[in-house]
Order: structure tokens, then sequence, then C-alpha cells
């Protein structure tokens, strides 16, 4: 049987990614003056990908980043002005209001009736506990995970401090990268949900060929996790 | 008897506080150009106060607030080149070598033979992971709690969760605040070791009468334990 369902959070239960793209393009906008729409984006994604290693995932990163690629952008000419836009920019972000993606709510507290819910997510611990507390889901889920990064060495930690055997453990994230392929890797189930759009840090180059499940919308989880349970009950009648 | 000794981590295993000293001393002279050292002194403390509830603790948090301080102390004229300057502060914050205190090693292994040692830290995730590991100490913790605050609810989740009795769980750290007084107040034991500076924000304004022990050094730390244990088991026999 599936024991635990363990969730992703930024773009799996709520909007995030299209933050960042509203404020990576306030960002271009700003920044205008000194090059191209196309320069701007790039620089900022190398900055932020070799900041990586200093910063981490998260809002306040992605600022430092900014700012950084502001600054080199601009060959120092930008001004402080503009640096308080990009700080006010941060703040806004981070009190941005948790916009839970369709279907959500009901689909977490149907499942949240019959299973252990626990949540596993990247980014920044303080921002994220916020951003739970606000969704209102935070009594849903009985275990909060905030991990560095999503390797197959952090689903084996979550499978063995629970206990359970790795297929007893399903992941539903919206990335493949960090969501399905590792945790398949440490032998549990997956269900992709794929978010309408993905930061380029987070694409897989390959999809695995089989072994987890690809959904449109959240709204069918409960029904695949009925499945997948039938399913496994049958191949253990088989097995005995 | 003790069955969990639980450690603050920044300023009680590592030196961190006399960094962030380091790096203020350093931001002050970059804006002594605009005031004077105590106005810029107090300022930064302000708004860092101020942007905790975005922030929450750590260097990246503190690298926003040492930028928003320059661009309102300046009134908007600090210039690309003073902002880079504070990039750089904040990746050199981020990469220093993690300095373990005085007796610090010795002590953790020796306890980590007879006790299993939790580390229960505030700030930054990415960040407490990277010093741990750097520090050469993570094979004597059998778990690492980030936690965005230590309040008494903090060490209450600590006590249930490792299923102890709350006198079972000595905390020790440098924090009256956040270590001692809040550790008291959920029954748990507490040893104080001061750091030889503390930021403003932890410093609690009244000790409690007693129920602590105070250390000059955590080389007293397990002749501390030791005794500690004696007198539980003191009470024991006298209670029955």
């Amino acid at each position: 049987m599936i024991r635990i369902i363990a969730f992703d959070a930024d773009d799996t239960l709520w909007h995030n990614e299209s933050l960042f793209v509203l404020s990576q393009e306030k960002f271009r906008n700003l920044l205008l003056a000194y090059q191209s729409p196309d320069w701007i984006d790039r620089k900022l994604f190398e900055t932020e990908i070799r900041n990586l290693q200093h910063f981490g995932y998260g809002i306040k990163g992605f600022t430092l980043s900014m700012i950084e690629t502001a600054v080199e952008l601009s060959e120092g000419r930008i001004s402080g002005r503009e640096i308080g836009m990009l700080l006010d920019l941060c703040k806004e972000m981070l009190s941005a209001p948790v916009e839970l993606l369709d279907g959500v709510a009901s689909t977490i507290r149907a499942l949240a009736k019959r299973h252990t819910l626990i949540l596993i997510t990247k980014g920044d611990l303080f921002d994220q506990e916020s951003k739970l507390a606000r969704s209102g889901l935070g009594d849903c889920f009985s275990h909060v995970d905030v991990v560095s990064e999503k390797t197959s060495a952090t689903y084996q930690t979550v499978i063995s401090r629970h206990g359970i055997q790795p297929n007893e453990l399903l992941m539903v994230g919206n990335s493949m990268k960090s969501d399905v392929l590792p945790a398949l890797a440490a032998g549990a189930l997956a269900v992709h949900i794929p978010y309408h759009v993905t930061w380029a840090h987070e694409e897989a180059t390959a999809p695995p060929e089989s072994g987890y499940t690809k959904l449109e919308h959240i709204s069918s989880l409960e029904q695949v996790v009925q499945s997948l349970e039938q399913s496994k009950a049958k191949s253990f009648q088989i097995r005995n």
C-alpha cells in the first residue's frame, strides 16, 4: 500500500515560478536603458546559476543575483534608487499572497483523510514556512521538510526516517528533475504534474521511460492513488 | 538520565557573530563618506530588525539589509561599484572558513560516544548545512534541525518527536534568549556558554533565577553532564 504521499510545494500546490517570471519582467524593464532584453535575461540566468553554490534557492538569493546582474550590466551606473526598487520587488515577492493551484485545496483535504501527507520542498526555510502557514493547508501535512537539494539520497532519508519501504512512498511534483527522477531512483512511486512554466534550471534532459504517472491536473490524483493501490494489491496477490 | 544533548551552532560551536562584526566594520567604512559611524550602526540595526519579518536570520538577509541601509543613508547616491562591494562581502561571509571555538571538537567527539547529540540552529538552511559539512563535525550529530525561530514550542516539538521526557533533553547554547529561556520553559535542562560578543537582538532582559548552568568554556561540559546525571539519579533514589 501507499503509506506516505509526499508533495512538492512551489508550482505543485501554489503558484511560484509565475511570480519569478513577473519579477524578471520588471527587472528587464528597469534595465532596458542599459542593455537588450535577451542579454538581460541571459545574464541574469548565468548569475543565478553561478550563485546557486553561494545562495541556494529562494527569493533572497534571486534578489541578490538581480542586484549583481544590474551592477554588472550597467557597468556600475545603476543608481541607488533603482537598487531600492529591486529591494522593494524582493519584499513584494516575499509577501505576495499564496495562490493555490486550481483543485489543490479539495484534493489535499480529501487525501489527508485517508493518507499521511508530507511536504518536501526546496528553497528558503523562512519563506517556505511562511507560505505554508498562509496557504491554509498546514494542518493537512504531518511533516514538512525544507531541503537544500532534492537528490535520490534526500528521498532515501525520508523513506528510512519514516521506516517504510521505498515503494510505499508516492512523490507528487511538477519538476521532472527534482521530484520525479530522484524519487524513482530511490525506489519510490512518482506522479508528475507539469506547471505551465518551468525555470530552465529545473528542466530535465530526458524523462524516464516508465514507472511514473503524468497528470494534467491535480484533481485526478485521488483516482490515481486508488489505481496505484489496486494494482499493488493485485501484484501482491499474484506474488503470494 | 539525559537522553539527548542539543547544541546551538553559531557562536556555540563555531565563530559567527565576530564575522558579522567584521563585515559591519567594513560596511561602516564604506559609508563614512555619507554619515557618521554611530548613525550607520543604528540605521543598520533598525533595518535588520524591521526586515526580520521578511528575511528571517542569516547572511543573505543581512546583506539585503546592508544594501537597503546603504541606499537610504546615501539618499540614493551609493554607486553601483559600492553595491558590488557589499555583494562581494556577502560571498566572503558565506564562504568564510568555519572556525570551531576552542575545545569544541574534542568535547563534541567525547560526548558523541555516550550520548545522542542533535543540532538546533536558526538561520539559513543552505548556509547552516554548508557550515556543518565544513566543520567536520557532521558525523557526531544524529539529527540537524534548522528552525526559523527558537521558542518553547520549538523545544516541545523536539521533545515530542524524540519521544522523551522534557527533562531528558539538555540544551547547550550561547544565547540566553534563544537557547536557555525557551528550553527551560519547555521543561528541559539548559547550559549557557556566553560568547564574547552578542548581537543586540539576542540579548535577553533578565536571566532566569535558577535551573540552568552557566559555563565559561565548553571544555567543562562533559563534567557538567556527568554531575547533572548524578544529581538526577540521586533525586530519583530519594523519590523512590
